[in-house]
């Protein structure tokens, strides 16, 4: 199994580090795009150059792509673009973590970017199940060089969402905060969601399942795969 | 009053034709992005040359945006661009849609921009107010240059709307559809709201009103705006 | 364009002014009912009288008609009665609430009237928007004579709304805190919506727009409109 | 117990009949209002005689009041104004059709009422157990006088809501309909609820249960009972 | 009318001075399963002996089984294997509760059976008005033992409810705290909901009403009634 | 990694061919229970050997089990009981479908446990995703025995769910219709998956990436781990 990780190099070599046996997991940055994503603005630029990933993903012979931002921006519009799956690590975490819990929280990095997960936890169906996304206050770029400082707000903000949330378990609401996810799962006890681990172990599953995403659900665009070449008769309900 | 259109020449002169006395409309088409909009890779493409228009719109003095896309691509990004309401054709369509009925059903182009605009009445906040949504089976060009095919089967698909599904009052859910919601509301009998000149009525309603978007629900992007200076107490609850 | 207000003659003043060039607003009092509105059994008794200035704005050419009390009490029985609009502050309020972010608070006078506003987001379908309701714990009649007082009270709940409860805009819930409505966004920093002032937008939109409550929604009542000749075939589901 | 039916006497003397051994039921019917309830406007007017009769329960004695109309028009007002249970026929038939099974359809008589039923389940909270409403397409008169023909109706109704739309139990949608509901449940095979015998039922629960509305959603209108005498601290949010 | 109760004679006694006139009532308690129930292992345990006396109750005449653990284990296997109606305390109280206010809370004994009891909320389908559960971290045995100790913490919980979590009625969720309702609702001045008294007036509503649980809602079990014998067409959609 | 099958031989030589390199999977089939499940009744039965095969798992150094039964009974117990993650055939059949499209159908066996598996969707929170449940008609034994008869039904049951009721993927929904997986996806063109190997593949996720079910969901039963020493301060609101 060949699985793809539209992002920097080093996070490839740790998704290797802890892949199944007998899969390889390879990285490729996007070529274009903003330097961390804490905006709507930074999502939407950041798309074009992930779409030319997974697409060189599909044609190069990989079973699965891992998008790396954790705002999912633009995989509707890749899974239109492809047969393999696409997987993103909000909704992949999000669903996980509602495997394991009756209720799970978000913690992330800035104000910013509260609304839009809590819209992605709407559209994936869990918003029943998201107890509250509590925020750090600081940019992404300070996860990765400040960690004395902003890990020890990390667990007290984890902490907050267990005693006072109600949460199960928790979503680091970062790909950056991925390397976090272990080392507070022992702190506070619950079960701490690392969204890049489980999106490469998710990967896993939906390929060894024989599954991908449904082409009914991302159907391929009009322009590229044509048009329906008669009337549909007055259009069914849906 | 000063309106901005973020779309064709022609639709700016129509627009400029129903507006309020006082109110001037004009047009400026996105300089890139598809002819047309019929999948999720069509709207990425899309936001780029409208995110230009909305920013020009603000620097010259324009008193509000009106985008021209039914599937309301990128409309949080470009409000955390600007300080003047972006209005957005389908999510005031829903809520007019909303207002005057207790459910409404949206007739469309394709089968491709069914399971999206489910997704913005789910986002939106109006889902359990949505009847049906129903499709032509045609493309957006079919819409524009063979009404005489494409119209007795809008008639059909809204009528199948108001019987079957209970749909109250029916929404052209394709700006190309504008054109046909006067003649089909006098003949199925409920209100057909026309997008594009909600928008413009409602853009009218908004500046009015001295009200815009808030900057709360799409704050200034960190990256042009700062970042927060401190860190929070471990952050609130969301 | 002719628009009715249901109210007193000085907020039909205030309406004038702040309506479109070539609007004309009107102002006619309900002939019965009490003097505030502060439990259902006010809203109750409010009915009569409204219905009556509904069905004197239709008789006399009237383009639509503004209803004065934040309940919206009735307007259910008014729109099966005429045809033109008919638009009540509360829901017009909400639903532009739900357009400007992706919540909102409504801010408003006594403990009695949280759960019939509560009720009221719900039927119109815009609960899913609703982050709080506060109350000042004062009457209606405080709001109109004690400014100096109450202003202050109106202010802290609005930003507690904000921090707390997370709401992105406001709604004055209360038909005479509109007045206070344009002050308290400027020092709040965030759309703080004018029930009046926009039930009077949004009654030009919606005549602009030349759009009506369904007559599906709100059908002629079979005493007056007569009842259907047949059978109908053991009922579709609704 | 002495149960007061605020409806007319040959349905007193059902219910007497009907009751628990050791209660008392008397009929009272309004001495204002429309003669049958079909439209929104029916049930406002129908409100101001039956409040009479509910104050004049509480002051003669009685332990509890039983409205008529399926509509259950103007319960939150009684309930401000009285201390004892006010029960309704649809929100008390909804609750227990709830109850026996996992849905339940409403079949009624008119389209009219089909949406204003379909908000008290939704205000009732029991929105997600309501399968479908069928409607008969008959006036309220036609139920009482022509038996013949809207029987065989009913009872395929009903049928109908079993086969497709999945009830596991039906309510008679109209208080004149519950003179159908022994006979259609021994013919269709699943509990018909008979709103007007539900309701005496529930009650006697109610006062033998020691319960009665709760004042904290029913208040006493500050007209009547005061208003408070100081603020709140700028509001607590609900 | 004869009404068995699944539990000890003391309660048992007590029903029969609370049942209305001409109503008779018998404990039996099961013959095998845990001393107190809480936790979910401890839920499943308990089924068994009571299915035996649900069983035993029809075959020996009774009209209605109540059962009394709160976490209403098994109600749905009971209801598959007899025809008269199972009363369970927690979805009988959520219902009489959501009946007499517009959202109400439960207090109960320990954080264990917090998950469960809202997870039965969501399935009642009265979800929308659970304000809140509060918990008094004291063992079921406790509630019997240690009045003094534990009586003024329920009150306290209550009150808290109330004041901070609006509710406008309390259940208790526990059938030991079924003694405290009675006083603590006078000291708190809502409704409180006993789940001991209210089955018991509940299953003589449902008796009295001609009704009990839909057998399409709990079918006899293929292996006792029998397996279709042909095939649907397909299967229509539930 | 090692994963224990809690049911029979046969199906776990299967897993073991179907698991990632490096992945033992054992059976041991539960010593009590019904020979299939088919009601509730048969699922409170099912119980207790379930229970005996997860904890000799957890004892004997297993990193993970699996269910067998489609109905997922007694899953919360069992998660009480042991710290390695139990992994139910529907509650992870319905997150993986969910993952993979924006909503999906079951199909299944019988009328009968058409409720309990809507009950499920509820309770894990996917309810929203769920477009239909379609029932074959025939017994768990005649999806073993009589493939030939069952299969064609199965595949145009798919059908209807994807034309009529919109699902994108679809979830064989009972064990024995595992083996049917493969082969209707081929045929029907959309996801369908096969909620043995489903089981097999998250639970290699959840221990790949360290996660198991959480105790705050799942906590340990105060009989085996003991009372709260102390009262909780009148209880937190949940």
């Amino acid at each position: 199994m060949k699985i793809l990780y539209a992002g920097p190099e080093e996070r490839g070599r740790y998704l290797q580090e802890h892949a199944s046996p007998g899969v390889t997991v390879q990285a490729r940055a996007p070529q274009s795009g903003p330097s961390t994503i804490e905006s709507m603005v930074d999502e939407y630029e950041h798309i074009p150059g992930v779409i030319d990933v997974v697409k060189w993903g599909e044609a190069n012979g990989y079973d699965a792509v891992l998008t790396s931002c954790f705002g999912d921006p633009g995989i509707d519009a890749m899974r239109e673009l492809v047969k393999i799956p696409v997987l993103a690590p909000a909704e992949t975490s999000m669903h996980v973590a509602a495997m394991i819990g009756h209720s799970f929280s978000i913690v992330t990095v800035l104000d910013n970017v509260v609304r839009p997960l809590k819209k992605l936890a709407k559209l994936y169906g869990v918003e029943s199940k998201l107890a509250s996304i509590r925020v750090l206050g600081v940019s992404v770029m300070m996860i990765r060089t400040e960690k004395d400082r902003v890990y020890p707000k990390a667990v007290e903000a984890c902490r907050r969402c267990i005693e006072e949330d109600g949460a199960d378990a928790i979503v680091m609401g970062c790909g950056s905060m991925s390397f976090y996810a272990k080392e507070i799962g022992e702190e506070v006890g619950v079960p701490v969601v690392n969204p890049l681990l489980v999106s490469l172990r998710a990967a896993e599953m939906l390929v060894g399942s024989g599954l991908t995403h449904s082409k009914r659900a991302y159907p391929v665009p009009p322009k590229i795969g044509g048009y329906p070449v008669a009337f549909e008769a007055a259009g069914g309900a849906r």
